[in-house]
């Protein structure tokens, strides 16, 4: 039983990604296709590249990954295939598998340009349609990536300059907010280490959080740990620093927006 | 072939859909993982305990039902697995089983706690992740119920107070909009049986219907059954009253909210 | 492994489309179901007219295409099926298959009566779950589609009066929007062919696009091929001509909406 997962931003609205699916089982009819999201904001790679780590690794081994957030298709950026830990990815080689390059080792990684395993003739238009449908549904029947083309070397893989949250000179830990999921919540690039990493040196600290001119003080376990309708922080199910407040839209009370800034400083 | 249907708030534009079918899928890489909807209103149990005697029926025998509408998650709410009529229910034990309970006898219920069946470690934030998908998986391939935790008794259940259509001192049916689909269709709580009880006595007589200033005379066969524009009631594929305008918008034109009033009377 | 795909203005709120698919399951547990679309505009048949040629071809041969776009569903319109090109269709009887008819042979068509592949009793609200779904997965199961009811010539079948290109008495080609994607583009009415006669006679020469007081010359090859921001008509994966705006929102930028006018003229 071969999985398929899908990433784009094509939206819903479109005849787009039933025809990938199409493409897919016309080559691999037993292809099981997941939807991981097609509401990606048009072109948003940064906001895709936050998303991979996140959801690959629930995924049977195996698994194809597929990703079309790709703002350059027609031009001559490179289609990449990577294999790490006995997951495959299929992305435009745009820096979008980023984040995922950061957290593991390659085992593979090609350079896919055999274009007997296209649909033919290839638009300029629609690479998700003749080239990642059916090059991810062959890798899906077990054909090799290193059939797909050349070898390629980590360093070539192209890398997105992505915030990374940093010591300020005040001595505060300064992060962003990256992307808001559909309760409002506001997500950033914090991690559980960089937390404990800043904190660390003063046992019994606690950490503060502030988000413009509020505050919020400590890490919550659930987005019930504070009063009705009251802010909380807490390490979100991404592995990230998020903001929420129970019950309510955190997104909408402290009205801010992608990249904002979020101070991390030590209670005294 | 096992069935999992999902019925979340989690709506459709992050990842959190997609990482739960790959954790169903890891416990059974066969499983067929049918999408309801994810889009309930954000933590609206009461819209979420409508919706489900509506679809459950339509589906085959045996098949997981799988519904995370969630708020209290990370909280000390339990979860709940129900065998009725030979389908398996899996929710947060918030009440969101209210009206299925009403509608049909329960052959078994088990508290579940019994974490061999959970992806570990839990996290406070996603259960749906981490409990309700593996346990639901597991349930797909055969694996009792019983198995899950300790039995409960119908009468230990949550139950919310659903507002029921209700006879008044005027001797009118007063029922309330419970929600509007994508037509605009305002859809209530009042059922055939509701109607044909208040109309019994006076055999002959025809129900009227008032929505705010509006009246509607008589149930329509169809949504085509009033002239172009025109507001008209039947009953919908939920077996509910449903107020729509033929070709047009009921829930533009009456400017109406949930939980609004709708008043039947009798013609003269 | 039989397909089977779904075109629907039922929307992703609902869970009319849930419902389909187990009324689907419950007659072939082992379909494969594929949605295309559920978000064409409520009721819009040419809308979903010109969406089913871009996507039925990319699927295996034998799969059974559904489409539910039925404003006059529980009036006296017929349901049909199709066989075209190895590939099988299921649809009002409302003209919705007028540009599919355009583009091919009609190997089989019947009108669909025959109610024991129903569900019944059959609501005059939801054919959809009703007679789409069990008659569309007995046709997966390989039922010959002449079992469904009587046949019909491909004359009576209803056509819709879809705009197509023409040329005006100026000696334009004139033709029009008919739809957005999600990133803006403007989808219209013109072909490659049509624009390839239409400069024809006129070897060397460059068609030049016009959409109100906005001009572009030329076709480009991809949604690259001018300056950021910047304007550009190309042939995109419908196979028919698209405005674009390089990284930007066509349809945010010219403020045009369905059934606005798109001229075609010669560059001298």
């Amino acid at each position: 039983m071969a999985t398929i997962t899908l990433l784009t931003d094509f939206g819903n609205d479109d005849e787009f990604v039933g025809v990938m699916k199409g493409a897919i089982l016309s080559v691999n009819p037993s292809a099981t296709i997941i939807d991981i999201t097609h509401r990606v904001d048009p072109q948003d790679i940064v906001q895709a590249a936050y998303l991979i780590p996140s959801y690959y690794k629930y995924f049977p081994k195996g698994t194809v990954h597929i990703i079309v957030v790709d703002p350059g298709v027609g031009s001559d950026r490179s289609i990449i295939a990577l294999e790490i830990k006995d997951h495959i990815f299929l992305a435009p080689d745009n820096g979008v598998l980023s984040l995922l390059l950061d957290s593991g080792d390659i085992d593979a990684a090609v350079n896919v340009h055999n274009s007997i395993y296209f649909l033919t003739p290839v638009s300029q238009t629609f690479h998700g349609r003749d080239i990642f449908a059916p090059v991810g549904a062959h890798l899906s029947l077990g054909v090799e990536i290193s059939k797909m083309g050349t070898p390629i070397v980590q360093g070539e893989l192209l890398r997105l300059r992505i915030p990374k949250p940093h010591l300020t000179d005040a001595g505060e830990l300064m992060g962003a907010i990256i992307s808001f999921d559909r309760f409002g919540n506001l997500v950033t690039n914090i991690k559980l280490d960089d937390i404990n990493e800043f904190c660390g040196p003063h046992p019994g600290s606690k950490p503060i959080f502030e988000i413009g001119k509020s505050r919020i003080e400590g890490l919550s376990k659930s987005y019930q740990s504070a009063g009705l309708e009251t802010p909380l922080a807490l390490i979100g199910s991404r592995g990230y620093l998020e903001i929420a407040v129970n019950r309510s839209n955190a997104q909408q009370r402290f009205r801010v927006e992608k990249m904002d800034p979020i101070r991390v400083i030590l209670a005294k």
